[in-house]
C-alpha cells in the first residue's frame, strides 16, 4: 500500500537534492570550522555557504543568521536571550494565547525568574489585534513575541503592522516564523522584525536544524554559552551535515516557491471543498484567506481525532490530530480553544498539511476513505445518536 | 600530499560504519518521532535504538539519556537546568579554573541572574583536590560541575572521589565528560555522578550531536522549552540523522575500545619520546599517568604555537594550538595558565590528538618536520637569541 503523507507541518521528507548534498558532505568533508588549518577552513566555507543560502531565503544579511538545532532552540534563544540582555530595562513580555509550546514554555521558565507575561486573546480566526498589542505595551515591556503563521490553524498574523507598533515603542519584536519560512515568501526587512525563528524540516531540510535571524544591533544574550562559534552568539560545534541540508533546502525553497505555492493551494482547495461536500457537521478552522497555503484544519463533530488518525493510518494515510509537538497527550489543543471552539469539537480535529510530492489522487483517496470512517465512528457515538434521533 | 590529521579533540572523521548508517537513514526514513501514525513510530524506533546504544556505552538506563545538539548544549542544560530547578534551595555553584568555556560561560550567565560561583584552583598537573571541593561546599551550594578529562592537557580528574563528597553533602554533581566518553571507559554508576555530558564528534560520530545523562530523580529544568520530546526534558524535533550516527558511533566505541586504547597509547608515547629527544626547551603538559591516551600537549619555548600550526599545515599536518573552541583568538589558554605555565610558554603550545586512523608513520612525519620548523622560528626570535648568546 502506498503511503500518503499529509503531515508536512510535523516533518517533511528530505528533498532529493538535499539528500544528495548531505550524503556528499558526509562522504567528503570533516574538520572543525573554527580550526585554523586548511581542513578547518574547508569546513568553515561549507558553513558560510549555508549561511548565505538561508540569508537569501529571508532577505537577511548573512551575518544576521545564527544557526541552531531547530525551531525550538531558535525560539528559546530569541525569547530568553532578549530577556536576559534587557533584564535591567524591564521584565515584561507580550505574547498571544495561540503560540507554539516553545514560546509558551520559554515564558513559563522566565516567570520563575521574575519576568511577567501579558498573553493576548485572538479572534475566532486566530488573529491577534495590533491595537490590542499597542494597548498592552507598558514602560517595562522589553519584548513582543508573536508567530507569523499558526501551526495548527494556518492563520497568518499581521506581523508587519505589529512590528511597526513595536518599533514605535522601541520594543524588541520576535516572530516565530517556523511554520512559514520556506513555505510562503518571508522577507525580514519588509516585515520589520528584530528576530525571526525558522526550521529546516518545514521545507524539505533535515530535522533538528534551524536558524535565528538577529537583526544587527538587537540585544540578545546567548542561550548556549561556551566557545566562539556563530560570532559568539551560539556556542557549540556546528551540525555541519545538517546545516548543509538546511542551506540547500533554503535555496530550493527560494527557487521552487513560485511553482510550489499554486500546487499546494490547489490541493488545499480540493480537500476543503470535498470535505464540505461529503461530511456533514464539520468546521474548517483558521482564517479563510490569510492562511498557510498547505494546511487544512477540520473539526469533525461527534468523533475523536485520535480515532480518525489511527483509522486513516490503517489506510496508509498519515495525518496529525493537532500540532506535532502537542501529540502524545489527549488534551484539546490550546490554539483551537483560544479561537472559541468548544472542547468536544476541538477533540475531533484533523490537521492535513500538504507537500510537494502530494497529488490530486492523494486528496481523492482521503475524500473516499474519510467519510465512511467518520460515519462509522459517529454511529458508535452516544452523543451523535442522541442528537440525530 | 597526504593529510595527517592530529586534531581529534576538535573533530573526528566519521567512522565508515557511522557514515553508512547515516546515509541509509537519509535514504529511507522520515517522519516525526512524536507522531502516532506508523511512519512516526518507525522514526521513534530509530530514536530509541540510538538511546539504547548511548546508554550501553556509559552503563546508564536508556531513560536517563537525553539527546542534545552536542557537548555545549549538554553542559548548558545540566548547569542552568539544576540552577533553575534548585533556585529556592540555594544559588552557589562550585567549579574549577580549567573547565571548558561551555561551563565557564554558562556560569557567567548565571551570575547575571544572581547565582554565585566558587572556582577552585588546580595543581601543576591540572588536578582538582577533592578536599578543596569539600571545603568549598556551603549551605547554599546546589551544584558541583567538574570535568572528567581536560580538553587541553588531558588530565583525568578524581571524579569518583568528588562524587562521593557531593553525595555526602547532598549536592548535585555534573561532570563534563565530553572529551572522555567514547575514548576511555566511562561508567556513570561507578563514577556516582548525577549528570554527565557527552558528544558524538569525539568518537567518530557526527558534529553537533550529543547527550546528557540525567540520573533518575535529579532535579533539572529544561534548557530548551517547548514540546514533549525527550520525556519533556528537551523540546524540539530531534536531529534523527545525527542521532543515528551518535548511536552507531557509541556502539563502535564500546566494541572497539579495547583495540583502540593501546593503539592510541603507543602513538602518544612515540610522539612524546620523540619530542623530548629532538626538541630542546619543551614542556609536556598535563598529568603523566592520569591522562587521556590520545592527547599530547607540548609547550615549545621561544616560539608561537600559531606559527607552528600554520607551518605544519603547509606540510599537510593538522594540529591545534589550544582547545578548538578557544581558537580564533591569540590569548593564552586559561587552562595552561591555571596549571602555572607562564604566558609566553603557554603561547608556544601545540595540541596533538590521535585517532584510530593514525599510524606510526604519521608520528614520524611530525618528528621529522617539526624540529627544523621550531629551529627556524627560534632563530627569528629575539628572546631565544638573547638567552642562547
Amino acid at each position: 500500500m502506498k503511503t500518503i503523507y499529509l503531515d508536512h507541518l510535523a516533518a517533511t521528507p528530505l528533498h532529493p537534492k538535499v539528500k544528495e548534498a548531505m550524503i556528499q558532505h558526509i562522504n567528503t568533508i570533516y574538520g572543525n570550522p573554527v580550526a585554523d588549518y586548511s581542513l578547518g577552513q574547508q569546513a568553515g566555507q561549507v558553513l558560510e555557504q549555508a549561511r548565505l543560502q538561508v540569508a537569501d531565503l529571508i532577505n537577511a544579511d548573512p551575518n544576521e543568521i545564527v544557526f541552531t538545532s531547530g525551531g525550538t532552540e531558535s525560539v528559546n534563544h530569541a525569547i530568553k536571550g532578549v530577556a536576559i540582555a534587557l533584564r535591567e530595562r524591564g521584565r515584561r513580555i507580550i505574547t498571544s494565547n495561540i503560540e507554539h509550546k516553545s514560546v509558551l514554555n520559554s515564558l513559563r521558565t522566565l516567570r520563575l525568574l521574575d519576568y511577567q507575561v501579558t498573553s493576548l486573546d485572538v479572534d475566532n480566526y486566530g488573529l491577534v489585534d495590533p491595537a490590542a498589542v499597542e494597548k498592552a505595551i507598558t514602560q517595562d515591556t522589553i519584548l513582543i513575541s508573536l508567530m507569523l503563521a499558526n501551526n495548527e490553524i494556518g492563520t497568518i498574523e499581521p506581523i508587519r503592522d505589529i512590528a511597526k507598533i513595536a518599533q514605535k515603542h522601541q520594543v524588541v519584536f520576535h516572530t516565530d516564523a517556523v511554520d512559514a519560512v520556506g513555505v510562503i515568501p518571508v522577507d525580514v526587512k519588509d516585515l520589520g522584525v528584530n528576530l525571526l525563528s525558522l526550521a529546516a524540516n518545514i521545507f524539505y531540510g533535515p530535522p533538528g536544524v534551524g536558524a535565528l535571524y538577529i537583526k544587527k544591533g538587537t540585544p540578545v544574550w546567548p542561550l548556549l554559552d561556551g566557545g566562539m562559534q556563530e560570532n559568539k552568539r551560539r556556542a557549540g560545534t556546528e551540525n555541519l551535515i545538517g546545516l548543509v541540508g538546511l542551506g540547500v533546502a533554503a535555496d530550493l525553497a527560494r527557487l521552487e516557491m513560485p511553482a510550489r505555492l499554486p500546487h499546494l493551494q490547489a490541493l488545499k482547495e480540493r480537500l476543503t471543498r470535498g470535505l464540505w461536500e461529503r461530511i456533514p457537521d464539520i468546521q474548517i478552522n483558521g482564517h479563510p484567506n490569510q492562511c498557510l497555503p498547505h494546511l487544512v484544519s477540520v473539526s469533525i463533530k461527534y468523533v475523536e481525532g485520535e480515532s480518525l488518525m489511527l483509522m486513516l493510518d490503517e489506510e496508509g494515510i498519515c495525518v496529525a490530530t493537532r500540532s506535532a509537538c502537542a501529540s502524545g497527550s489527549l488534551r484539546a489543543s490550546h490554539v483551537l480553544i483560544a479561537t472559541g471552539l468548544d472542547f468536544a469539537t476541538a477533540q475531533g480535529t484533523l490537521l492535513f498539511s500538504f507537500g510537494r510530492d502530494n497529488t490530486e489522487a492523494d486528496v481523492d483517496k482521503v475524500l473516499d476513505v474519510l467519510p465512511p470512517i467518520v460515519q462509522k465512528l459517529r454511529e458508535m457515538s452516544p452523543l451523535y445518536k442522541k442528537i440525530n434521533l
